[in-house]
């Protein structure tokens, strides 16, 4: 049952909708009348150690609602992985505070944090319901069809790539856009949302989920070039050779890494850079651009997908439906995708998802490791969400019959 | 009088608006009794000398008007600057085909070959109409109040670090953002635009109407960071040396050049690692990241503002219309400001735009020369059009009081 005092965080990555699902668990948890408070606490879970909490049941509906609209972590968000020592402090808040139920909205870095929490309640004997609800633009989360977050930044990538096609068109030459994604390859296969004509940009698809050869890559460019005139590439950050080894820390000198030992491969423009240079170099085509997205898809103001609202408010609002009407102590809000297109909500086992990492499934992925395949765009295709802006051409068939050069 | 033959093509950078320019302009011109045919020629004035033409009298109204809400070039574009022989080639192609009006869309490299041309026909005594329908996503062409495509690619830039800003401030640390503008600082500068609450970013806009200094950026950065405990930066990617030298040019290997003599500097992160390697070594703040915006400022599908998309449409009816009923052989479409906030349009000599230049005013940069002014909020906020999104913030004054750490 939920009762008592309430807390909510965020973690990890900021996201279009992040608020959504943080609004979505405030407002349904003050619903239930034995809540006394919902706390907010600031900065994940080092808020908790520092005691840095918001009384969010002070906060007025309106109010919240502008938050919801608000992209990035309004609570603000942290990295911070804890350890046992981290736990035990967290605990010594969560008790002086008497709070009993803990939401933890984030990827699967923050499902595994609350997996650690869930774990010493449990052999502390403290009353804790923690529930994790989920978020990240990777769409890396297991057992999830999809994960709240991705959908917006799809429809950013998706719609960035719209435009570089129209660019591209206008003055030719070949173009490569860097997008986030470590591991799992789905955003930079969002860059295919928006193809709408023959010819239409991205004609390459790099993912994480495949072997990155540079060698193939070049030829690969130099052949589309040879055929279109133009070349748009989308390359994930994530992409690796044979080894495992990220391309972009080939170069780098200083390799940076996160709590988590993750190497830096945002906020830089070494891999756009890198794979332009190459490009010139082995092709000699002259006008070669490169841009990293950065964090631009994943904040952008302006740029949601509704479908994404809608479930991402909808799994904060579970988790607190869960937490009062589910016998579990602790779960994670997963998304199953039902019909074409509808959404259900379970609460999952943390196990299932805490620090695991889905990737793209081969049937998203075409043979030649370069492009996504129909089966991919059926699953990107609705999450994009409704009122995607349509491009036009002009009917190149009008031609003018040449009198000088005929 | 606006009859027979009308030809009409795009050059230099593309636009979110572009089209719309180049839709008001044939539509407008096909409602002239005398006029037979709206060619168009593919990628600028290289679509003319081969004789590359799309007649858009055959084309329909609903196909134009999806063709004007895309973004970047529709017809393509070129960067080619014609010399005395490429624009005898031109004429040549003009006179053979009996054209007689000659719409040239396009920023200050376009509107100086239209200038060359109008003076050509003078002297060969061709009865050319030439009229340069403005764009520009730098904002610089002189006279004009603003450029179409200015607006749109401001409204970007303003929702990206008003996005930037909310991560920023959940994830702290320092951020740069690169922005495109090679001598003026009107898009950078357009990064205040969605500035909400006190203390928002960016907290430093450099420009490239004032001398970079490195030691001065750095102890910028350290001041904010220390203040704020997060620092958000805008720099323009034409900032430069006392010397005039770009500051992204002194590590470059390899500089490229236009046709136009101007150096590369979009299509590469190499400014905004540059400015971010420099801060993480001099300060040792850890967290300092970098993006450049690159080409999604000027071709992103779906952020356009709705007050640029009106009067882009409308200097390219103001083309035909001033084809018809001035005397003048040639000009360019001028907008000027009219209270507060509307324009007119006018009929301005080629003369004063072409080759030309307009940076941003004095009154329109603080004296520390790391930020905008209230004059200069005054003069952008009303183009970046209506229906902005609005950012919220949770109340921090409803802090829960601490309990162990109090």
């Amino acid at each position: 049952m939920l009762k008592g005092k309430v807390l909510v965080a965020q973690g990890g990555g900021p996201t279009a909708v992040i608020n959504q699902s943080l609004v979505g668990a405030v407002l349904e948890a003050r619903k239930f009348p034995g809540v006394t408070h919902v706390y907010g606490s600031l900065h994940g879970i080092s808020g908790i150690v520092n005691e840095d909490f918001l009384d969010l049941t002070q906060e007025t509906t309106a109010n919240l609602e502008r938050v919801a609209a608000t992209p990035c972590s309004a609570l603000g968000s942290t990295r911070d992985k804890p350890n046992i020592k981290y736990c035990k402090e967290i605990f010594k808040i969560l008790k002086a505070h008497e709070i009993g139920t803990f939401f933890y909205i984030g990827g699967n870095d923050s499902s595994d944090a609350l997996k650690i929490l869930a774990q010493m309640a449990e052999k502390e004997n403290y009353d804790l319901t923690g529930i994790h609800i989920p978020k990240t633009i990777d769409n890396d989360l297991p057992v999830n069809d999809h994960t709240p977050g991705f959908p917006s930044a799809a429809r950013f990538v998706a719609s960035a790539f719209a435009g570089i096609n129209q660019d591209n068109m206008a003055l030719r030459g070949v173009y490569v856009g860097v997008v986030m994604g470590r591991h799992a390859g789905f955003l930079t296969a969002a860059s295919a949302g928006a193809r709408t004509f023959g010819g239409d940009a991205p004609h390459l698809i790099y993912l994480p989920e495949r072997t990155f050869d540079m060698n193939k890559f070049v030829t690969d460019v130099k052949r589309v070039y040879d055929k279109h005139g133009r070349c748009v590439v989308a390359a994930s950050e994530g992409v690796h050779d044979a080894k495992g080894t990220a391309i972009v820390t080939k170069l780098a000198k200083n390799v940076e890494k996160d709590a988590h030992g993750n190497v830096q491969l945002s906020g830089t423009g070494a891999l756009a850079d890198l794979l332009t240079d190459a490009i010139k170099s082995k092709t000699g085509i002259s006008r070669v651009r490169g841009d990293t997205f950065g964090y631009l898809q994943r904040s952008f103001l302006g740029c949601v997908s509704d479908i994404d609202q809608t479930e991402a408010r909808q799994v904060g609002e579970k988790a607190a439906q869960f937490a009062n009407f589910s016998d579990a102590k602790s779960g994670t809000v997963t998304i199953h995708r039902v019909g074409n297109y509808a959404v259900e909500y379970k609460l999952s086992k943390l196990e299932s998802v805490a620090g695991l990492t889905k990737v793209m499934a081969d049937g998203f992925i075409n043979k030649d490791a370069n492009d996504v395949t129909p089966r991919f765009m059926d699953y990107l295709t609705p999450l994009l969400g409704s009122n995607m802006p349509q491009v036009g051409r002009l009917d190149s068939s009008n031609r003018v019959k040449k009198i000088l050069n005929a």
